[in-house]
């Protein structure tokens, strides 16, 4: 780390400028603003502190960083190429094209190297970040052991005012200083400048005052151009160990450019080659050409690949050390790293019998939560102050909190979109596998965190409970309708209501096994019978997001019933009904329709044989999404309206979901 | 107002207390904490300071009061009951229950005299406030004359330790302090007890602090059953004029409860009958049977009726004057009010010719909300950061800011979540015809706010712009693909994704029409051209969700190509493609799907007769809820996986969106 800036450092910092505006400008799309003004504490950061080896971006113990102001995505992929990632000139000149490793925003397991967290959305990247620092603490707390420090890094972001200005960065950094993660630092571009013009018009509050009300430190750096301060500020922040810290760097967006400059034009479009031109000369730029590297500049980037392996190969020599002091330890480490369940992860989660006391899914949920937290280390995570209705409380575990890092169960508060989006932060980073919870009505308030986590294709796992409108007597507010099948609609996220106490078990070995994308589970507040035949179907037919539950005499029926949750039951009950009027019914149940929609369709067409047209759909929410499945001759019963307060069977009675009127659906459907 | 505290200001106390807790205990279901030690300010504030006339609770200028709160739902029924408010005792027993008044959360427009708000979600209630503060100074501004304040009133609410965790409330606190709200002012239940046990678990962050940086005003209450230090509380808030006030009033929750008060248990359950009688007890209260008022508090409160209805006349007064003196001014005043539209609302509303130049829906948004802005003086709204993408800015109007309220043109920065819920408070108080933007692909980060607008019916109008992969370089994460199918699930709410600029139009006209909920337009980035067809449908096809655009020749398809926004046109060039080769198509424009399906069986069977089969719906959203209308035999052009970043035409050229691909399923549904 050298201490006082070079000619060559202001080379560096207008290489990474010019790189950024030349990929903008080839694009004819972009944001050249934010590089501009954001590139010396980029460089400062990433070349004085940032402990990360290039060659190899998935080093555990690297510092993580994210550009939480996603939008300046240039600015990041020419760090990126110029630091040695292996992101390479054709990617920065393919910059937002088809197929590139250079999206519009920063996308996280979209194939680039180095980049940590899937941003733009505002907000959502310091929110990670929060997450990602929560689990450097964990696992220190559960790992490190003296003369031993194997996971010791820091979380730093780059974030906007945008990224300051949305609740959901509020949540969190308000979470963060009440952990007092003190591995946590947030460079703040503050350059008085939003989309829409001055950034005073819309956003007056002292943020300084705001950070440090939520327990952060507070540094401000005057000018955004001076290295040394930035450095200064870092050191700073890195020695107060007990608070997350927010440093304010002034700056101008668009720096350099003599007409643009501290404008909301330089924002969000490219600037033409005449402004270019004259960019170029305000900074001394030798390349005329696009692209251009200074052979100087390349071979000082070059140095800090060296000293990324370098540190990266002292790791693993105190690794080996730590393996032979602490080697179950370091087995634990390593399991949790790999992402990789424990072989025994499945050993104690329970299963339940037909006729067995009726349970509701958030309780069996509860129970397999616990069961898994036994056998799996890495489970971590809590509730937005439901843990106790929700039911996702580790039992014999502690609290996740600042006196006690190595606590397994987080108190996230009444913050559902912080939580999601730490979650999301929280498997980014990796070694722990994380899960939230909240009511099912509520998933609405951290959506844009679920669908970032789909996106970036991590299995987080939400537990939301209090499904549908058997809630009762809280109300419309608090009964989800629409929920289930608008979570459906996100790509890649799996949808589980299951019908029972085995069908939620089930649902939690689905969500263990899968690591592609989130999974989310709609659980009964309500209890509900263990039905026949769902034990059976742990890992069969439920693993396959649908199956023949109940089958028609002979294997041939009249009608097929499809029910998920807690419709499942009485969908069985209505089949009894109605084999005593001489209709033969099938009952399919549904726990994830979108997994159902992957199977062959060999499987499919075994439990929804084509030659039944007709078919009722059963599902308390909102019926939308169903049609494939019961097609034109078949009917649904499902609500499209909001529900009502009263107590929860009745509203369920009022609204259609009682046997006898599923027998009048069949007749109907039977008559058509 | 009286200055000391009597014993009857106890007795009345008591007795908001035990009609709570009785309502509580007879439903077996709801939070009795939260009454019991919040009951003293609300006592305070209703008694004291309160300006309304329970026997007409829509009086224009009274004061507001929202119970953010909302789980304390039987506090504000006990006040609105004893308050005279005309909500009968037999509503109070049946708190929770089937059909009653008064549901498990407040809910407006539900019949409930004297609500002003649905809250329960928590940080909404203090958020719509904001809202309502804003329509207050809006109106004030417009409307006060020398001599004749006619819009003078007070924005209250009482929020709890939930509400301001959530990133909403943040977002709206920092929007109220930068607006200087000085009528708005909070009343802060805090009582360090969340639902999951202690508050300092997961929150201990200085509120004072954090509100003082948005620029609040903040007063600390330390004993919450001491009248007279909220009284002053109260009256200190309201001398601040120039900025919104937080009331922090330290409480017990379940305050008078031997076994319970100051704990969690007491939050969200009835306590039973045992607990009951001893906390009568402890209140000293007679009652020992349910729902008792004494005589002496019965006559006390009606006190307050009498002083409402007083305080109406003079107003009635005051405004008689002002429509001698201001005639012009009080019609305007007086139409604001009725919510209904001037004679001339649509006579600027423009039309657009077929082969006129292409015009992105979203220009099309703002020509058209710029005709009304002219003519509707209510029109009210604005951004969130991106008024000068969505089109949304009023040209010629200025800011509302705190140095002038007067403005029309509405900057929320950055807080999309703050800005949903402020609609809902704007429209919530009247006055004003309220509508605010973003990229459709946040609308995410509103949910839960347009959730309630649907619920509680308020016409809110959403500028959604930036409409699918056609967004094109910004990528996946600024590329809606299930926004609008997860829009059209919420009850209530009218979805427009118009074809081109006429439709845009039509879609306006429709919702200044409605006034049962809010519709959320979709609109595109990228320029549409302007169809045969469109303009003569604006007042006809297009009011009814879906219409014949272009039909087969002689009405006769083989197939039906039905098509949303973007793909309108693209379902156009198809048709004339197919006709080349034979196929005789009609083209279905349906520009809110949730209409059409509204409309009479005779109209649907007009445009989508059951005799053609054959069908295409083509939209760049996720598929699902398009099967209704293509019905077994038809199929979908829609897009189930995340876009790209790619210049947007490619985009759409990849995902299948092209005439080539349009004519292939149509065969291969005409082969089926």
């Amino acid at each position: 780390m050298s201490n006082h800036s070079q000619p060559i450092d202001q080379l560096a910092v207008n290489t990474i400028r010019m790189l950024s505006i030349d990929a903008v400008e080839k694009a004819k799309s972009g944001h050249p603003g934010m590089p501009m003004g954001a590139a010396p504490m980029a460089y400062a950061l990433w070349a004085r502190f940032m402990k990360h080896n290039p060659t190899n971006p998935d080093w555990f113990d690297r510092d993580r960083f994210i550009l939480s102001a996603g939008h300046g995505s240039a600015l990041l992929y020419s760090l990126l190429h110029l630091f040695g990632y292996g992101l390479s000139m054709e990617e920065l000149k393919n910059f937002r094209q088809w197929g590139s490793k250079t999206p519009g925003h920063p996308e996280a397991n979209h194939g680039t190297p180095g980049v940590e967290a899937t941003t733009g959305p505002l907000g959502q990247g310091i929110s990670n970040a929060v997450g990602m620092a929560m689990a450097e603490a964990h696992l220190a707390a559960r790992f490190n052991r003296d003369g031993f420090p194997v996971i010791d890094h820091y979380t730093y972001t780059i974030c906007s005012d945008g990224d300051l200005m949305e609740g959901v960065s509020a949540e969190a950094a308000s979470l963060a200083g009440h952990l007092q993660l003190g591995k946590l630092i947030a460079l703040y571009d503050s350059n008085d400048i939003s989309l829409d013009g001055q950034l005073a018009e819309a956003f007056t509050e002292d943020v300084q005052k705001r950070f440090e009300s939520y327990g952060w430190e507070v540094i401000r750096v005057e000018d955004g151009n001076n290295l040394e301060a930035i450095q200064g500020a870092i050191q700073k922040a890195r020695a107060e160990t007990t608070k997350p810290t927010l440093i304010e760097v002034k700056t101008v967006i668009g720096y350099g450019s003599p007409n643009l400059a501290g404008t909301h034009k330089i924002h969000g479009a490219p600037f033409g080659p005449e402004e270019r031109e004259e960019v170029r000369r305000a900074y001394g730029w030798e390349g005329e050409e696009a692209f251009h590297v200074p052979q100087e500049a390349r071979e000082h980037f070059n140095r800090f690949k060296e000293e990324g392996d370098r540190a990266e190969k002292e790791w693993n020599a105190l690794f080996e050390g730590y393996k032979k002091e602490h080697p179950e330890l370091a087995r634990q480490l390593e399991e949790a790293i790999s992402g990789k369940l424990p072989k025994d992860w499945d050993e104690k989660l329970p299963a339940y019998r037909a006729g067995d006391k009726a349970i509701a899914t958030r309780a069996a949920s509860g129970e397999a939560l616990n069961a898994l937290a036994e056998k799996v280390p890495a489970l971590f995570g809590g509730s937005a102050d439901l843990a106790s209705s929700n039911k996702t409380n580790l039992n014999g575990e502690e609290v996740f909190h600042a006196e006690n890092y190595a606590g397994r169960n987080v108190w996230f508060g009444v913050r559902e979109h912080a939580m999601g989006a730490a979650l999301n932060g929280l498997m980014l980073h990796g070694g722990v596998r994380a899960f939230g919870a909240t009511f099912l009505v509520f998933s609405d308030y951290l959506r844009p965190a679920v669908r970032l986590a789909a996106l970036s294709k991590l299995p987080v796992l939400y537990v939301f409970t209090h499904d549908s409108i058997s809630v009762g007597e809280d109300g419309p507010t608090h009964e989800p309708v629409e929920q289930v099948p608008a979570l459906r609609l996100i790509p890649n996220l799996k949808v589980f209501r299951p019908g029972d106490a085995n069908e939620t078990v089930a649902a939690y070995r689905f969500a263990m096994n899968h690591n592609e994308g989130p999974v989310a589970l709609a659980l009964s507040r309500q209890n509900l019978p263990i039905l026949e035949g769902t034990a059976e179907q742990i890992k069969e037919g439920a693993q396959k997001g649908g199956y023949i539950l109940a089958d028609a005499d002979g294997g041939n029926p009249d009608v097929i019933l499809i029910a998920t949750g807690s419709e499942l039951s009485l969908a069985v009950e209505a089949k009894g009904k109605l084999k005593e009027q001489g209709v033969n019914a099938r009952v399919v149940s549904m726990p994830c329709r979108e997994l159902f929609y992957e199977q062959s369709e060999v499987y499919r067409e075994t439990v929804l044989p084509s030659s039944v047209g007709a078919r009722v759909a059963i599902e308390a929410a909102h019926p939308a999404g169903w049609e494939k499945a019961v097609g034109s001759a078949g009917t649904i019963i499902g609500i499209d309206t909001f529900g009502a307060s009263a107590p929860g069977g009745l509203v369920m009675e009022k609204y259609g979901f009682h046997v006898e009127n599923v027998i009048e659906k069949v007749k109907q459907v039977l008559n058509k």
